[in-house]
């Protein structure tokens, strides 16, 4: 049990109720259709040919005996896909983000990565299309790799793009490297402020690379039919993504593919990239039948998108009091294969729990021979805090100031402004720092030998962005609410409360569906902590289309004016008649004689996500003769805005946290001296279970967020980025070593501690 | 070839034009899934077990034995349905159509048609569920039955339902009997317009019953989820009739059915009353489990819904110039085992052709112990129309007058009251009688021994109805068009063609989807000829939605008002400054960034559909030895008030024609003693094949209807008016003998022949 705790602002009907999961009995009985349940009859088998080397030029293939064997119904290779016939000089500018998104479907000249697809084969089983792979002979010339962000930087490095160039804040370098972005901001004047400052400390972090590691793996379905239309089926964040990724990739309009969406075994942000829809697509237009690919997990850790290994330098300077003065940062995060590493969210965040006149951060967005990170839950955020958190934590224990006093001296409240410039509306990082500090966790002192005691804080900005949704009154009175956001932790729910708390009726009586791309309007990934805010959004605003036509349904009954009706506690009353009245139920019931079916439509781009912060109190223990670390009591307290659904935003709350508690201690890619993944699989990539981790207690905290109706924020992300850092602030007071690379391995601590002359 | 002649009135750009079907590549290569191509893993398969009495009383069901046969997993009989816990007391008013819906799905206490459904088993496959049928235990009391309409309209006929009294006008006789509704319309003084008639004709006219003959049999699969939520996939006319009926059935609320509709091969009016879907559901229940049901061709034939046969009496009376005075007519019609024939549309449609000031029209509504007649193809107006076409011809020939001429003296035309009261707007009878004269077939002399020429009207109201629509606006510039009518006959097109016309875009860039009963507002049948006027108007109606918001889109990029700006030409203008302006597909790429897609949504109740007139032409030779009739020419002219695609009206004319030849000649349900069908096959039961015709020509007269947009009627049904009666009136031509019972077999011909002394 835990001991949930919600400070709750206003009390709604519905919203802030813990209702049935619409999906619950499909998931625990075993009847939801994930995307490996796709089973068309004739749906052909594929398999992925993948590179064995990190770094190596494609001198030939051939496909030929794959091609003869019996039971292939078609191969392919990057020569089947439309960049193969398109010309650099058509394409100009689109050329490099096309070959990109092109080559890391199916390299053409060059493999950048172990596990890189190489070729594909559709077969009548997975088997023959398997037997089928090692019938493709490739000629290679291995090339000389690099995986590590710092080394990658260095003059010298091996190149994973011949032709990248350092875009630094918009000038392109000269020469080619691997550095594809160089990003800075800065505010007021941070040499004055260390000038100004009774204490700097300047530390390196580095982080490993980390695998989402969610359940199923991934799949898509595809079936490209003699007129033209393409039709997939994939377990994905965002069927619209899948949509544009292929369009652009195939070369073909949006709307000629319609994707739809089947249940999702976990995202985390690794289910937005679309690695097999292309592929499966044109095995399909080949083969004339429907093509199914399946990622094995090796594949998923080899060739999905982990989080980017990051190396980080941090610098801040404090008053004797505890205020700060100046922040600054550099932080290097490795893309994999091709750019574009969350490090610019990594930079933006990672001051921002932070209220500091002088600060300056740079970022660099750095290739190596790894496969092409992808987001990870808060992108970049968890990295950022890990280093700034433990040196702030250092920092507190130099000056003897309590660490949750010191974050509230300088919390970033209403007004605060981000280094790069946007200033914060009404937040709720105080309140999550004192109800920190007001919990009995905090409050109880900490017992035992060898244990310790962190505390961190986490920033995400959560996301707006597109979302639609339509809505039909059945004459029932249950409201069918059909949307486009897919369900990963609740959206079903959470948005079906947002409806039936607008139009005044029961939870029960909203029916959510969530339909494919031709079905509803454009509406952007489930991911960005968006979709309770933004689809939530769509979902109130048809609701209120619904109400317009609801009272004009009235005037029609009582033939009088729409403006003589309003429409209150779930129904239309007569503003001056108080005979006049219907229940929703009631006048749903009229519909069939009055014009018939209600539907409400909205599609929405909001502004005014709520930021999202939050804060964490990890004790552990670490036995000094192993080096295991162990975490014995855990809080993570959130500013939800408003907790729509609190069952689900407790789940995200301890899902981000047993997420950051396995980066902080076990998780991280191993590679060899060739770049090669060593640990592929659940076996030997370390994820926590039940077993190892206390119950993960909660704490909502709720400050409403001025830019949503019900202040809902979004939930999903915060919670990943503090764990690290209170774990590892935790061991150093257990330790007296403070662990500034993550995993914090037994290893590393035991290799401290003998260093340190302790063991 | 037909020499097609289309009479236009409007040059539009899209509507009237002839797009490839969207269905059509998927139809064509076998891709389109229908009811039974439906196949989720452990899907159970379901037989019915059905009365071999056409009228039994059912003392005693013992199920044992089935149940405990290897591979069965459920079995039901009516006690599982809830009329078996429910009290007549209880339900009240609503007891009555109850227990006729439930029975009609599963007997409780008596059978009432061979065929009649008694219990149901659901199996591992469907020979296991065949077997355990001979092991469910009936024992029958059988009773007296009665099949034909007279015979059971009177005194001491058997009586099919011991508790039925007619309703006469409103008030409920005294004693049962068989007649379940008479109902009688009368205008003038039919009389004193009898006294005015130089000429009275009095005939009597028999039609029998005929199938639909839809070429794929009803089917459903059920899955009751454990959550209460009840899904059905079938081919159906109507998703919302499925679920409407089920939930009647089954006691549930409307919402808690998703009916998801699959492709569906023919329906003709079959296809809307839901035999299988409520037992698919039952036993999906008892077994946790999905259940398919598929009927077999015997099935369909015993235990769907045929159109009823007919006994009709009319009385004419003309003035020699042929002008009429009076119209009088008896229609009696079988209802099959329970109430609710079509002879009120049957007495409607009897003299809806004519403009004659005194009739009187007298309808019978007749239960007697076949299977509960359907729907099919302008239910109750063919047998009507070949009765009064028939006497028409008789009289025309005693007159010596053309009988064109005839007709366009006597034509309904605008300001025509029907003598049930409606009077019509703009119609197009007299252009289609016109157009008949004018025709070549009509100018073209008749040679040949043993042929003759008959010509004949047919009318179908046509209906409204509600319908909704809902489109939303891809960035590519196609609009995806979602709507809950289901594709017969061409409607995914007809109802894209006034979506892209309404917003002028191309027909291409409308893309139409089918949507289950969740997705989408309620939808009335497919059928009535409703779909291309009421769900085409809620598409109209939708689109000016779209416009709307377009328009306000262009006002945000503008910072305009929206007053300023029109929609035309398929995009939105400035409309003082013409350098401002964007075509839908530059202002779809915007939409974006200037809040993301749009939807627009329309649910409508349409009056104003616009009555459908047929004429046709036949040429027949009869073979003096065998009697049997050839048709040698057939030309099919309708009003469509606007063919919104041609080619699929032309489909419908042709396939109401053809269809009403079969009636004519071929087609009828052999009766035994003891009211068993004899001839339940395809191979026995006769309808014409292409061999057996030749190509009937198609005339699309345009007389706009002023009660919708386009001007567009409705199509589907009035062309299976006519040609019983041309084909009995050519049939009279050729062989001197008038033919007025249907079919006209060569043994009635024979006969007749011999009887007048001729063979």
């Amino acid at each position: 049990m835990t001991s949930n705790q919600v400070l709750s602002e206003i009390e709604y009907n519905v919203v802030g109720k813990r209702p049935v999961r619409p999906d619950g009995v499909d998931k625990v009985t075993g009847r939801a259709r994930y995307g490996a349940d796709t089973n068309q009859t004739g749906t052909l088998q594929a398999k992925v040919l993948r590179s064995p080397f990190p770094h190596a030029r494609i001198k030939s293939i051939n496909t030929s005996k794959a091609e003869a064997f019996p039971g292939v119904r078609a191969v392919i290779t990057a020569k089947d896909l439309p960049l193969a016939s398109l010309s650099k000089a058509e394409l100009g500018n689109e050329y490099a983000g096309l070959k990109a998104a092109s080559d890391h479907m199916l390299a053409s000249d060059k493999v950048l990565f172990k596990g890189h697809p190489v070729a594909a084969v559709a077969a009548v089983n997975a088997h023959v299309a398997e037997s089928a792979l090692a019938l493709i002979e490739i000629e290679y010339e291995e090339l000389e790799s690099v995986v590590d962000v710092r080394e990658a930087m260095k003059d010298g490095a091996p190149l994973v793009h011949e032709d990248l160039r350092t875009n630094d804040m918009g000038v392109t370098a000269d020469k080619p490297s691997n550095v594809a972005t160089h990003m800075s901001y800065s505010t007021g004047d941070v040499e004055k402020g260390f000038a100004e400052a009774d204490l700097v400390l300047e530390r390196e972090y580095t982080t490993a690379t980390v695998h989402q590691g969610y359940i199923e793996p991934h799949n898509s379905t595809a079936f490209w039919n003699s007129d033209g239309q393409l039709n997939i089926w994939t377990s994905t964040q965002g069927t619209f993504t899948v949509r544009a990724s292929v369009a652009n990739v195939l070369r073909l309009p949006v709307s000629q593919i319609k994707v739809t969406p089947m249940e999702i075994g976990g995202g985390f942000g690794g289910k937005i990239t679309a690695y097999l829809d292309a592929i499966a697509a044109v095995l399909s237009k080949k083969s004339g039948v429907p093509v199914r690919a399946l990622m094995t997990r090796s594949e998923v850790f080899e060739a999905s998108g982990p989080a980017p290994a990051s190396w980080m330098r941090v610098k801040i300077g404090v008053k004797n009091n505890g205020k700060m003065t100046t922040v600054e940062t550099d932080m290097a995060m490795d893309a994999g294969a091709y750019p574009g590493s969350p490090v610019m969210q990594a930079i933006v965040c990672a001051f921002a729990c932070y209220d500091v006149e002088n600060g300056k951060v740079d970022g660099y967005d750095v290739v190596v021979n790894k496969p092409k990170t992808a987001a990870y839950r808060a992108p970049g955020s968890p990295q950022a805090a890990f280093a700034v958190e433990s040196l702030i934590d250092e920092i507190c224990g130099q000056l003897k100031i309590d660490p949750i006093e010191f974050r509230l001296l300088n919390a970033a409240k209403e007004g605060t402004r981000r280094i790069e410039g946007p200033v914060a509306r009404r937040i709720g990082l105080v309140e999550c720092l004192e109800a920190a500090r007001n919990h009995d966790h905090y409050k109880t002192k900490l017992e035992g030998a060898n244990s310790g005691r962190g505390v961190a804080c986490g920033y995400w900005p959560n996301r707006g962005f597109q979302s639609s949704v339509v809505m039909t009154v059945n004459y029932d009175g249950v409201v069918s609410l059909i949307m486009g956001s897919v369900d990963i932790g609740g959206t079903r729910a959470s948005i079906a409360q947002q409806t039936a708390e607008t139009l005044g009726i029961a939870y029960e009586d909203v029916k959510p569906t969530i339909v494919d791309t031709d079905s509803i309007g454009y509406t952007f990934i489930t991911g960005g902590s968006r979709t309770s805010f933004a689809t939530g959004w769509a979902a109130i605003d048809a609701a209120e289309d619904v109400k317009g036509q609801m009272i004009s349904r009235a005037a029609k009954i009582w033939d009088t004016s729409e403006d003589d009706i309003e429409y209150v506690n779930g129904g239309v009353s007569h503003k001056s008649d108080e005979e006049l009245k219907f229940s929703f139920k009631d006048l749903a019931r009229q519909l069939a004689t009055t014009g018939g079916s209600i539907t409400g439509r909205s599609s929405v781009d909001p502004t005014g996500e709520g930021n999202g912060y939050a804060v964490h109190i990890a004790d552990v223990t670490v036995d000094p003769d192993t080096g295991k670390t162990d975490v014995t009591r855990f809080t993570a307290i959130q500013d939800a805005g408003k907790a729509v659904h609190p069952s689900y935003v407790e789940g995200q709350m301890q899902g981000g946290a047993v997420q950051g508690i396995g980066w902080a201690l076990n998780e991280e890619y191993f590679f060899d001296d060739q770049g090669k993944m060593m640990n592929p699989t659940f076996l030997d990539y370390r994820m926590p279970t039940s077993l190892d981790l206390p119950m993960i207690d909660t704490v909502i905290v709720e400050v409403a967020n001025p830019g949503h109706p019900y202040g809902v924020r979004g939930v999903g992300e915060a919670a990943i980025c503090p764990p690290m850092a209170a774990v590892g602030n935790a061991v150093a007071g257990a330790t007296g070593h403070r662990m500034r690379s993550l995993p914090i391995t037994p290893g590393k601590i035991l290799e401290a501690t003998w260093e340190n002359g302790k063991g």
